[in-house]
């Protein structure tokens, strides 16, 4: 058995501790974890230098996401105690009937049991997991990004004291330090003890992790999304929400990527919005009909079609019609975030009923497909698949059910 | 392009003609499938006399399973009514609130898209599964055992007679029709057009589909389950629910394999158990300490215990407390149905707490976890993970949500 498996076997073994605490407890537990990061602030600060002098390679932004300081680390712990204010996933009243022979049944929310996260080199996330498999009642196994390291090893630690100082196995929250593929490799098949795997990062490596687990995986993150302009829409609305999309924070999954416009509008629409993002900074490319009316549009490849730039790049491409662009849509959509500005009531609906994704918006910028903005307090990740969870998930993502039955000798005719 | 990845492009094409057809015309089509099954029952029986004929080394019960008379046929067409009356599982009042910018978010139940079914030869399995995926909303790809073909083929042609009638497209349920290994593989990995593959049969098939799918799968159906007998349980009803656990319908996966007794009240109880279970045909084998006390039951290996014998043989096994039976369970559970036999309020609640599967049993015979005795009206499969679904699953298994988002220009600061 090697290192990783011992983890996932010691995980296992404690899941029965944490499902059973009473949500005071964790809660207690949350905010004690809480203190214990601002009361360590030094020590992290200290850890997290040693990454970022190892860390020479890292490009600017990624770089910003792994620096911590005393500023940060209160954000953090800030955001430990907002989950311990969340309401218990796990709190009933559960449905329960009887069945025609008399026996009660009852269908409990419990928690998955061990939850296993990949990800990537974002010292916040990994507490934030922590808090939130925590708060829902699982064991956890945390496999960040190398470049964290030192950070992750804090952080964890200084949980893992919390939870012995309340007289729990620490194993509750384990962290993978083999930061080589070789441990990533071992977890996408710990079938006997990883009960879910939630891989974030690039949509290659997401892709890398369906095709390899065994384990059961939710898939979460990509995002080739699309804003469909309909020859209805108020122009000056849909300019303000394709700004927003596209400009507001680009490195994300939910950031807009692909324009379409309807060819009725598009020679009054385009040049209005091509000045708009140029000025904003936005390369944009096109279709043909997109470059003969506006010839600032550079060319655009059959790749970029299904590429997810996160980055300030745009695809446009005229469409004939509502029907052109839901089909275009589902045949390029990451099933993430899709929108159409139209004020037309029956291309609203068809798009609704008709774009295969987790989230669709009428006039609506789709930077808001996010736990916080749903209103579910937190958010572990967003689901592109359908199974399980999908969209933005909150707390609940983090349970399942159990049916318990009650009844005197009942047996089946 | 192989002739199975057709098959998902074609299934992906229609979810939407699917999706967005009422409740009505739904029920409607159901019923008059099943009036077509039984107006066409003499072509049923002559195609399947073509797969009797061939499956000449196919074993008693699954002959039995295999067969198709005019009663079958009545029965399967019955339970095709029987789906029309179901509630719709797509039917709201839905979710729905709004973010604090004003804009509204509906929670809306949806149709999985294409549900690919991997099943044995049980020609009931396939229309009930295209019954259930049809009333759920969802178009269906059916892989079905290759000594049902000619029943498969016939049947799946009246069902989709009946879709050309109502001016749908026949293609919401299909049949794969090569019934080699090679479209198994391909099945297991069309991601791009199947939303959730749900596959039936023995334990190591599952195993094997779970281990080489990309495509999400539901596990389904493997069954090791105990019954432990406590201290305090009422040993005559232990009896009975043992013997109907064990005996009434051995080759399913709620039959029960494994029984456990605790120490206190072995001596006593296992004489008489033993009587009930030989006299009924099972063989016993067991652990040193039972065979101590009865030597009426023979050996068990260490493979005994984590066998699923789908027959009339039980494993038995002397612990010394309710925690060495939960501990012993949750080595060896395939996370299906696990049973305590007790009166003692404390043990039971450990039990039901700790014991991980998908249902929780006590003084009930385990043959009751089943969809329709669960009240659901239907039964798609027993889930044994933990993501989507767990136990039996009824029509709402088939589903899954999006959020549909409706706003006037709301951008994101």
């Amino acid at each position: 058995m090697n290192a990783v498996e011992e983890i996932g076997k010691r995980a296992k073994l404690v899941t029965s501790d944490v499902a059973n605490l009473s949500v005071d407890i964790r809660n207690q537990i949350l905010l004690d974890m809480s203190s214990a990061l601002v009361n360590n602030w030094q020590e992290i600060v200290a850890a997290n230098k040693k990454d970022l002098d190892a860390a020479t390679q890292l490009s600017g932004p990624m770089r910003n996401r792994l620096t911590l300081d005393q500023k940060t680390i209160s954000d953090i712990a800030a955001s430990l105690s907002a989950v311990a204010k969340l309401a218990d996933p796990l709190a009933g009243p559960y449905d329960n009937w009887k069945n025609h022979t008399g026996f009660k049944i009852v269908k409990k929310t419990v928690p998955l049991g061990v939850v296993a996260m990949i990800f990537e080199a974002r010292p916040n996330v990994t507490v934030d997991a922590a808090a939130l498999t925590f708060k829902s009642g699982n064991a956890v196994i945390l496999r960040g990004g190398k470049e964290a390291i030192e950070s992750n090893i804090i952080l964890t630690n200084i949980l893992r004291d919390v939870l012995r100082k309340h007289h729990l196995n620490p194993d509750i929250i384990q962290l993978i330090t083999d930061t080589t593929h070789d441990s990533v490799n071992t977890l996408l098949n710990l079938r006997d003890y990883v009960d879910v795997l939630i891989p974030r990062g690039s949509g290659q490596f997401i892709d890398f992790v369906v095709k390899n687990a065994t384990v059961p995986v939710i898939e979460t993150g990509a995002g080739n999304t699309h804003i469909f302009v309909d020859d209805s829409a108020k122009q000056d609305e849909a300019i303000r929400v394709i700004h927003n999309a596209k400009t507001q924070k680009p490195a994300v999954c939910n950031a807009a990527e692909k324009l379409l416009i309807h060819e009725a509008i598009a020679g009054e629409f385009l040049p209005k919005i091509v000045d708009d993002l140029l000025a904003a900074g936005v390369e944009l490319r096109g279709d043909q009909k997109a470059r003969s009316i506006d010839s600032r549009v550079i060319g655009a490849s059959d790749e970029d079609w299904d590429t997810e730039y996160n980055d300030l790049i745009m695809a446009i491409k005229i469409v004939h019609n509502n029907d052109e662009a839901i089909t275009w849509i589902n045949d390029h959509t990451t099933h993430h975030s899709e929108t159409i500005i139209s004020e037309n009531l029956n291309h609203v609906t068809d798009f609704m009923n008709t774009v295969d994704a987790a989230v669709v918006y009428q006039n609506v910028s789709s930077r808001f497909t996010d736990g916080f903005e749903f209103g579910f307090g937190a958010e572990i990740g967003i689901s592109t698949q359908k199974l399980h969870a999908r969209g933005p998930m909150g707390l609940s993502a983090l349970t399942t059910i159990k049916y318990e039955v009650f009844g005197e000798g009942q047996i089946r005719e």
